[in-house]
């Protein structure tokens, strides 16, 4: 029965203004339609209501001119990968996803419902978002730990006839690709020129590694907590058997830091730290790319020293990765087309239109742009939504 | 891949009002807070919303401080009973869901997101609320058929320890015994005094029903299609037959005309007809209760020819009973004491709270408040509020 009244206790967490704006939650559900006298009532509800359903039980895609359905998305979670905080559940998950849904309205336009699930298990995760499903045009993937994500977005995405994307995953790899483009860019070599090594085979890790390697990369070796992932190891989950396949040309064994030797690009997705000799250890003109949040693999003023461009997680330092530049984007384009999905053509397509605002004003501590860029969310919503129609997966 | 072009087919719909009204729907998301900067950024979302999400870890109350969950409701259906039209499946249901969430807001200031869920089994849906729940602060079930509404109700208000509330039944049963309450009074009488027949054993029938009994009628009679409820029917399911032991003490067989033959009281809730005959046939002072929407049972002015009191759904005639009158002030006040259930005395309470906003203005054209009046949701909400807090079930 007691929980302590908001005017005493709560009053010390408030001194903090993070707890201080958080206080009654980020969001609220609005109308966008007059709702004044019996008139209004009887055309938004009762009686007028009951034509517009009955339109749409007569032709079903009706249903995206006439409800919100088409401009809005959930974001899902489990709550087992919040953040840097872990398995935290979902009530102590919601307020990321408050604060994805309020991204979502501010750079794309788009609607967004924070949805935290009581389940884990992929069977249930997968068959409760398809129970949702008829509710939402989309449904992004958040917070949801690897790798049941890897195998709840895939059957989700084969369920569904609406675009289902995991930002861990994909919003990570847009923004990394988009920057590392325009790092090899600046350094006057291209992404075939490259060789990279990824720490953490995560979410974001997979994810990364997997577009690089779309994108042409010239080489990539990815490591886990145990190690580099290659061909000798034993111990490793479908998705990185399938990634040690798919990577490490050299075939590099040990550890991250022995790897880096002579390497041209480090994407740090792990929350680990790398040492300042490794990062010297790597070939002229090397791109670092420390992404752990709030806590970069390497002090970005330490990895300056050896590299030639250095990107972090952060917003106080030069050439932030951020996700948003991405999610909103892709999801305002896939809706506007009403794309059934996300194809692997459209993320490239969002990570191009990104590079491509920096445009001539390319140095080493500005290859990406800033979040508040405003050319940036229109850049992708294009960008996207002219690639679905290019792969044939847009309804209009 | 073919959806029409908004700009063709779509404007002959929206010739209709009620359609043009619900191009692009009805509901949007908004933020509550800024995020005009990277400062704003940094609170909302990555770095500050860590510490926000540990204390909920650490303390699960605080989820109802500082996230919206302890504000926002889920309106859930299957799409199995909707208005009058019936099982016309999730999507086709989503306007009116829509309907009722901008009403939770507009008259409680309840945020509500709609849920219509592809699935229709009772252990289906049950499951599914329950997976949903740590996201909302209440679950608003709707137009979910008969017999099933009953079962998922009384699972997920055993499993759950936020409202749950199905408004199909208790906010229909609300408005109506507020209403008989004023009705008895205007015509000089109280509900001990009355004997009634109720048309209907789907969900607001036994609702009403029960609500009624609950509250001291005289008797009640309540028929389904097939007639009356008694205790030599053997085709009743568990929830009518449990109802024709509690009601129908005049042992009374055959249809409904039949047993209005001297009743006091007639409440059609059934989408069927009544004669005018059978009207005529009622006790003096006559209170007829014509429910079903669009279409009466009766024509109200032709029922007022041997009526005392007539009322109806519709906003066209006097005495309109319906739903908003009662839900968002219900949710209003159980969310503003944190209640984990709603008793059977908070729904009396906000009968009794709704009924005595008419006070001394009563006339048998008025005894009922109008959605509009201003008055109603701020007495519902304090009237269920106080009773939650004697019934302990409030939290704070």
């Amino acid at each position: 029965m007691a929980v302590t009244p908001a005017s005493t206790s709560l009053d010390s967490f408030d001194l903090d203004p993070a707890f201080a704006l958080h206080r009654g939650g980020k969001l609220e559900v609005r109308s966008t339609i007059p709702v004044r006298n019996k008139d209004d009532l009887s055309l938004a509800y009762t009686p007028g209501v009951a034509r517009v359903c009955s339109a749409i039980a007569d032709s079903p895609e009706l249903v995206n001119d006439y409800t919100w359905v088409s401009n809005v998305v959930a974001v899902v979670s489990d709550g087992t990968a919040v953040l840097g905080l872990g398995d935290i559940g979902p009530a102590a998950a919601m307020p990321v996803m408050e604060g994805k849904a309020l991204l979502f309205k501010e750079f794309g336009g788009v609607d967004a419902v924070p949805i935290c699930l009581a389940c884990t298990d992929v069977d249930a995760l997968v068959e409760t978002v398809v129970r949702l499903a008829p509710s939402f045009g989309g449904i992004n993937l958040e917070d949801i730990s690897a790798p049941r994500c890897f195998e709840v977005e895939d059957r989700l995405r084969d369920l569904l006839d609406i675009p289902v994307f995991h930002d861990d995953q994909h919003g990570t790899a847009i923004v990394a690709l988009a920057a590392l483009k325009n790092a090899a860019r600046v350094t006057g070599r291209s992404l075939s020129d490259l060789r990279a090594v990824v720490a953490g085979a995560g979410a974001s890790g997979v994810a990364v590694s997997r577009i690089l390697l779309e994108a042409g990369i010239g080489d990539i070796a990815v490591a886990d907590s145990k190690g580099l992932l290659h061909l000798g190891r034993t111990d490793l989950n479908p998705v990185k058997a399938a990634l040690a396949r798919d990577t490490n040309k050299g075939g590099h064994t040990g550890s991250t830091e022995s790897a880096l030797a002579g390497a041209d690009v480090f994407i740090g997705l792990s929350g680990s730290t790398v040492a300042e000799e490794a990062i010297a250890s790597m070939a002229p003109d090397a791109i670092v790319f420390a992404l752990s949040n709030p806590t970069p693999e390497i002090d970005p003023a330490v990895a300056r020293r050896h590299a030639s461009v250095v990107a972090t997680g952060r917003s106080d330092y030069p050439n932030q990765i951020n996700n948003v530049l991405a999610f909103p984007g892709v999801f305002r384009g896939a809706l506007d087309v009403r794309a059934r999905t996300i194809t692997e053509n459209m993320k490239v397509a969002a990570a191009d239109a990104l590079a491509d605002v920096v445009a001539d004003d390319l140095t080493p501590d500005y290859i990406i742009p800033s979040p508040f860029d405003a050319r940036v969310a229109p850049a992708v919503t294009a960008a996207v939504a002219a690639q679905a129609q290019i792969d044939g997966v847009s309804r209009c």
